[in-house]
């Protein structure tokens, strides 16, 4: 696989045909995510009723759930479109925002996993380990841990034994189904002082796996890079983090090959 | 009516007045509308409770109802300030985003019709038909349609038959109350890739409503030529959804008398 | 006090600590307030769901309870989460949003104060006089309203009465506890221009104080002088709202001593 070559052609499939991305998710990245979602190319809708959740994941072409403000009737819904999509054969991407935080928080990420397929968990390691804590042999794990070769052993392990691919947002990114495994080196620090940038990874990584949804692996790593990508070239012209998130959307929307072919950044697989 | 003179009449007035505008809007778009209505000179307030709508829309000088983001509670006080602001006497603004894509907003939007006098529909011609499905001998209509004859000749009928003004967004405007019809032929297409902006479309036109209650139909054709003007104001100097953001709140606060002297283009009445 | 070091002292606090600061929030400005904080160097959550206020509290280091577009089940968690607040021993920041304009708004701003111990109130001074309505010999005021001489001493009377800050925005602000006050001079008509920077200013209180407990009044005022001096800087390239909305973000990022010697303007004790 030429990751370079397969992350272009996603990004012109995405700009051609628009992807409708159904996306139940927290208050805070509402407007961003659109916003991140349009500027790539893709469309993105945001329905959380009950009466309307599956209705809306039929017209859709990914999933997105994210549990950054939950609350009881969400949880519903997207348990609902969770299962819509999986009647439709549309990819389900979970971002599971501060499971391990509270009880709350991680039991209900374990329920969306249990009762719906859940395809892709996008996550820092700390959220992503606390789904599978059972499962973790590693302890002491906090947000700011960096992917050491052991916890990215472990996401293997849990990937492998669940049949799901863990995408996980790090200094280093980490994806893999656990059988393949992809890293990505690229990105910014400034990505992390701007709300949402992570939930809108996952959007845009609902965006790819739309286009190639038989490729899904690859496709979460393109979108990784490609993000990252992003990240760095908004970052060469603003330094701080009011005009940098501008710059963001800018470079969503205006990168592409060139880009890609000079700067990204990613190995495997492994 | 010089609909240029008016429109800066219009404008000056919304800017000494600050006239309050009560949103019951969706999520994705409550901090846009609210930027953009302050950048024009109005005072947003957004207040969904039971409790209070019916008391913050006696405070105000006209209502904005958005769909975008549906839920139960959120539809029962729709109506209630709905019917608060019929017997106050102001403008109502229902703004059907989505309908058509699921029965539970086409069936909302129909109720909210139903149950309070809507002074103003603003969206676009799938929306807006979707609500009258019934009474639309045109078919196939998508979300991408242009405003062909045909379609505009179907929203003068309804707008007729239902006492309503029917204001549509696409590549050229159409406003009508089934007597009277404008054309407005500002806008960018930059427009389209950061969201929000036709919500956005929808507390402007409120906006303009609140200072000319008595001539509702120039003054949604005069809030749609100078907010259309402002897309290509902004695009001017930005051709990216990010930096084309910011621009546009910038031009809603200094755009003026020169730019719509210069650029407005509106057509009618026919 | 030299609140020069002092300011100095708490955002570099906040930079090298990062303090949670658990938002339970309006809709409006989720998004905005998590940038604010995330620029200021602090670590914001929202978390409102009754399931996980008290967890996500006891996690923080300080909790914003901010009315601005209230619902039933928020205002139990806002008072579920004040307790949890009050036992861990915490800040708590109260942001009266609209108090005066509904009852609804009033009695629940009313409610969160007798039911859990708020230590600072954040607002205008229509909305901070209208929890107090009943100890208020002054009338007549409006959200216009300058703190004159006569306002500002019914404020020392109810902070003195009921134990707590108040911390009220206007053309010069006032911060007393009824025994001190103090009166910040920074800040730009921009700054009203913006939607969520008043309950941004929540926030940022909340970040002050959660490094500096023992001193609120001194830290709220820190806060105020900061914040008002990131409008001003901000203010010097931009002067327009969206272009101003992101430098302001970058000042409160990039603005640190220089600023802070060079321009901060607080007045106090009193």
């Amino acid at each position: 696989m030429d990751m370079k070559a397969f992350t272009i052609r996603c990004l012109s499939d995405i700009r051609a045909n628009a992807p409708l991305i159904h996306n139940i998710t927290n208050f805070v990245v509402m407007n961003s995510s659109a916003n991140i979602l349009l500027a790539l190319g893709a469309s993105p809708v945001m329905a959380h009723a009950r009466e309307e959740a599956e209705d809306m994941t039929r017209l859709a072409s990914a999933l997105v759930l994210n549990i950054g403000t939950l609350e009881k009737q969400w949880v519903e819904s997207m348990i609902l479109a969770g299962k819509s999509a999986n009647r439709k054969g549309i990819p389900v991407v979970l971002d599971p925002v501060g499971a391990g935080a509270t009880p709350y928080r991680t039991n209900t990420a374990k329920q969306i996993l249990s009762e719906c397929k859940v395809d892709i968990v996008r996550g820092n390691a700390s959220e992503v380990l606390a789904l599978w804590d059972d499962q973790v042999i590693t302890r002491g794990v906090d947000s700011s841990c960096s992917l050491s070769d052991n916890i990215a052993e472990t996401l293997v392990t849990i990937a492998k034994i669940n049949g799901i691919i863990l995408a996980v947002s790090g200094e280093e990114d980490c994806i893999t189904d656990g059988k393949e495994t992809y890293r990505v080196k690229n990105g910014h620090p400034l990505m992390t002082k701007v709300t949402g940038l992570g939930c809108g990874l996952s959007a845009v990584t609902a965006a790819f796996a739309a286009v190639e949804p038989r490729n899904l692996l690859c496709s979460v790593t393109a979108a990784f890079g490609f993000y990252g990508l992003c990240g760095e070239m908004s970052a060469k012209g603003c330094t701080r983090p009011g005009s940098f998130s501008s710059a963001f959307i800018d470079s969503l929307y205006a990168g592409g090959e060139n880009e890609i072919m000079a700067a990204l950044k990613t190995d495997g697989p492994f």
